[in-house]
């Protein structure tokens, strides 16, 4: 069941997680909103985002977003309304593209989330299981992902890690 | 305790997944069958799978088969067995290095488990908790491993994750 | 609550499980002792290891060792002290590093660890849930860091799964 306050869904590639994210919002009968953070840079990217579109269906209001996720939230979060923002993974390497502070968006991101009413439920792909990467960019990436999904985990009413397609609950 | 339908155990490289597997079917009494859909590619691959043959002793009967995975399934499974499949990575490998069609041999597998008599245990490597592999046939071997085993996961009474050695029920 | 024998927890990169094992000392109310196994290769190692220290400030004993992590243990333990070692992966990049014999040195540590007075706790990272790596030498460390994080769980009394800054308790 899907709580008021914010539901951070944490699994790995083609995990399921999404899909469960969207079951639970379905689940809750308010308007459902699905906040895209991906950027189709490629076809590969293209596709996957078109599949993602199609399984929803036409019940779901679609933004994209690249980068300004916080004032997204702040205009679309009410309390008849769930969003979905799929997902974190995806606003970071936006973010890291555009050279943004990343402590700051992360700070500034979880400073907003008791101010937003609605159901909100963010879903990450868990990137640091894995041997150390080679290339120091994605070393990068990894250790700022895993300080967002702490800081996003610590400011959650709930939070599943998700594998298989199968949600195990880490809080709430 | 062995279930009599289908047990999934899923965990990471060295995550001691094959033992656990083996310890469920050997305190279950039952005729003990070792499907390998690992393929001796080279010394490294010959060395790992003459380490598991070493560890299982001589109660088990092992039967090689890279592909016909749903066919041997078909003709070893029986009330008075027990089956381990180990590995469905392996499988999955073998599947893309042969140009098959993988939506179709999963859904094949996951269509016939319900007809199968005795207990079946599938081992897999989850492979999809670090960060994106640069390589395109790792992504897309990635993304086959994550919907084959949310396929497989759903058509299991139980699944396990298994992380230095210890078991996780994630479901029955 | 920290138990007197052994606690292992293991964790991704940046996923708050040596904060975790640092307040778990720290609730303990023992003399807490530091067991850094980290040297300091390049810069980007140098800062990781200053902002470590700089979290866990002044209340701690920090003792820097990257292989008789054995010799320490027995010189470091006692009943009025938590020792904390952080991490076994680095200990093991130390040992292989040196060409040591890591299943013997595997064997070593756990035959010790019964015998050794006071709380300890081992940080490691899980390193075997992405794609196989390419390189070879970084499949032996896969490989070595499974068993050895299989001899150390099945050692300890208590053993976590750290995600995201939120403990999963998988033994004890």
């Amino acid at each position: 069941m899907l709580g008021h306050g914010v539901t951070f869904i944490l699994g790995g590639a083609r995990s399921g997680k999404s899909s469960f994210a969207e079951g639970l919002i379905e689940a809750s009968g308010l308007e459902a909103v699905y906040l895209a953070t991906g950027k189709a840079w490629d076809d590969e990217m293209s596709a996957r985002i078109g599949l993602h579109k199609a399984r929803r269906g036409s019940a779901w209001t679609t933004i994209e977003e690249p980068l300004d996720l916080v004032g997204l939230l702040q205009s679309e979060s009410a309390g008849n309304r769930a969003v979905l923002v799929d997902c974190l993974t995806l606003w970071l390497t936006n973010l890291m593209m555009a050279e943004r502070d990343i402590e700051a968006e992360t700070a500034e991101l979880v400073a907003v989330l008791p101010r937003l009413k609605g159901p909100l439920v963010f879903v990450s792909n868990e990137v640091g299981l894995g041997i150390v990467p080679e290339n120091r960019m994605a070393r990068e990436f990894r250790d700022h992902a895993g300080r967002l999904h702490q800081a996003v985990a610590g400011a959650a009413a709930t939070v599943y890690f998700v594998a298989a397609g199968l949600p195990l609950k880490m809080k709430g």
